[in-house]
């Protein structure tokens, strides 16, 4: 294959946005190849580590999505070879969809010369995840391409700004192999909030704002509250209650459902806080019979990248 | 009378915080003189300007309360002699209440030899401003007294952000003779909101937030959106849709209701506009046979001062 591109997990919500906002992580992420064919075809060579559950067919699959879309867009009639190296779970609340999409796309257009810029490829990517999801919703996808902390304002036309991310800043996350279905987990939700709970979440989302242009921790960690979506899915993850407590008494600023979960994210001001809460949080879901996957490290403010050539 | 103090008026919910977001003017507002008496209490001796509406019991004013508290709280037992010059409408969603309220505290404070700093003044300002609402909201207290654009989080304890304000921004003002009272303001806002409202309003605070942070006039131009209260609350205003057009066609910003009314303004980003502007809605009061004062100028940034001694 002539080029390979990487694109990272994300947490979308980060707690205090929900459907707002979204982090990307420096891993686990996707792996996607690309390299043209004689065939005029864009065609799925491949797929590693998805244990054969997603689709083959190009027009199915949220990989291969965005390339059809962007060699349309470009009145280009060629034929490109997809190898997707799957590098995460499925439906654990990551971004997984968001990340094919977005290794796709960054993939074909360094093989097609850049005829798009990264910005210039979210509509692209965002109706790939839409195939996936059945709805757009940009809080993974667009800070998996980008990097950073991004807050999403409006999709007609697409309004967003890329917050600032404080510099010692750290994720934890923990993917236990439970399953959480996106359906059951938006089912769950409430129809309507009440006054009082719509300004507090909106106080909280604010806050957290201002906590990442002023950096101030103390701001952010009080901010990662959610009163939407958290009371409710939680009941989805076996343990979370025992989870979100060994976190924070590790040392974690905050402790939430990734996405709509089941995976399980903190941030904290240190390295080695990461690496001691992402270690705490699955000793924790091992004592209740469920492993699972730990990662840490500093905030992914890159995005995705062209991995070769490199 | 040994001090005077002057508190600006204020714009709360500033369209977008319902309840979290204030900001202050520079006029109009209210003038407190206060000196010390051989009486050993605090006395209301004069009231100007309320056409007699204020209670002239130290116990059930505004502007008395915080000095109660103060003295108080200091185990002093001074008299306090106190005139309220009231150099702005009652009940017109300017923050006339909380005015008054700061201009006492903050006179009181300087007669007394500063024993308080501004920030330490707001527990009492906020419960003398309680009297008046029959709730603790800060939104035109705070930025009253500090100035600026203020989002308060919390209240127990007071956590809050003074945001950024960008150095061109004005507003117009216009205080419609027209009546709304605050509890029908109230009663007449839903009880619940959708998830779909609720994220979107989010979106448009924090949107508003990062707008003032980046400095990014359209950012802050399109979050100015209220779904919460407006949609309601302008019914309670004739010719509130018209002032509105009228404002956003002579080239402002964005338009809205002053905390719950009757009084409009507007944002703009150079003072010929918002000159321009505050007449315009002036005048579209008028066409339908409605007075009102009018009010421009350079957000405050200063908040409520000492004026005499000068």
């Amino acid at each position: 294959m002539k080029v390979s591109a990487f694109a990272p997990a994300s947490v979308g919500n980060l707690t205090c946005g929900f459907d707002l906002l979204g982090m990307a992580l420096n891993e686990p992420g996707d792996l996607v190849s690309v390299d043209f064919n004689d065939y005029n075809e864009v065609k799925i060579v491949d797929i590693i580590g998805d244990g054969g559950k997603l689709s083959r067919n190009a027009d199915k699959n949220t990989t291969t999505i965005p390339i059809k879309l962007m060699l349309k867009k470009l009145n280009l009639e060629k034929g490109i070879d997809v190898l997707l190296d799957k590098r995460m779970p499925l439906g654990s609340g990551m971004g997984s969809s968001a990340a094919s999409a977005v290794a796709g796309a960054m993939a074909a257009n360094e093989l097609l010369g850049n005829p798009f810029t990264k910005q210039e490829l979210i509509p692209f990517i965002l109706e790939g995840e839409a195939f996936a999801s059945g709805s757009v919703h940009g809080d993974n996808a667009i800070p998996c391409l980008l990097g950073g902390i991004v807050l999403i304002l409006d999709y007609e036309p697409l309004r967003m700004v890329e917050l600032p991310v404080p510099e010692n800043l750290y994720y934890s996350l923990v993917h236990p192999n439970l399953k959480v279905l996106t359906k059951e987990a938006r089912e769950i939700l409430p129809k309507q909030f009440s006054m009082k709970t719509t300004i507090q979440q909106m106080g909280l989302l604010s806050g957290f704002v201002a906590g990442l242009y002023e950096n101030n921790t103390d701001l952010i960690s009080k901010s990662l509250k959610d009163l939407l979506a958290e009371p409710y899915r939680k009941n989805l993850i076996t343990g979370f209650d025992k989870v979100y407590n060994s976190a924070i008494s590790t040392g974690a600023l905050n402790c939430g459902i990734s996405g709509s979960g089941p995976s399980v994210y903190a941030l904290s001001t240190s390295a080695q806080t990461a690496e001691k809460v992402a270690k705490t949080m699955l000793h924790t879901f091992n004592t209740l019979n469920i492993e699972g996957e730990m990662y840490y490290g500093k905030i992914n403010t890159e995005g995705a990248k062209i991995t070769f050539p490199s």
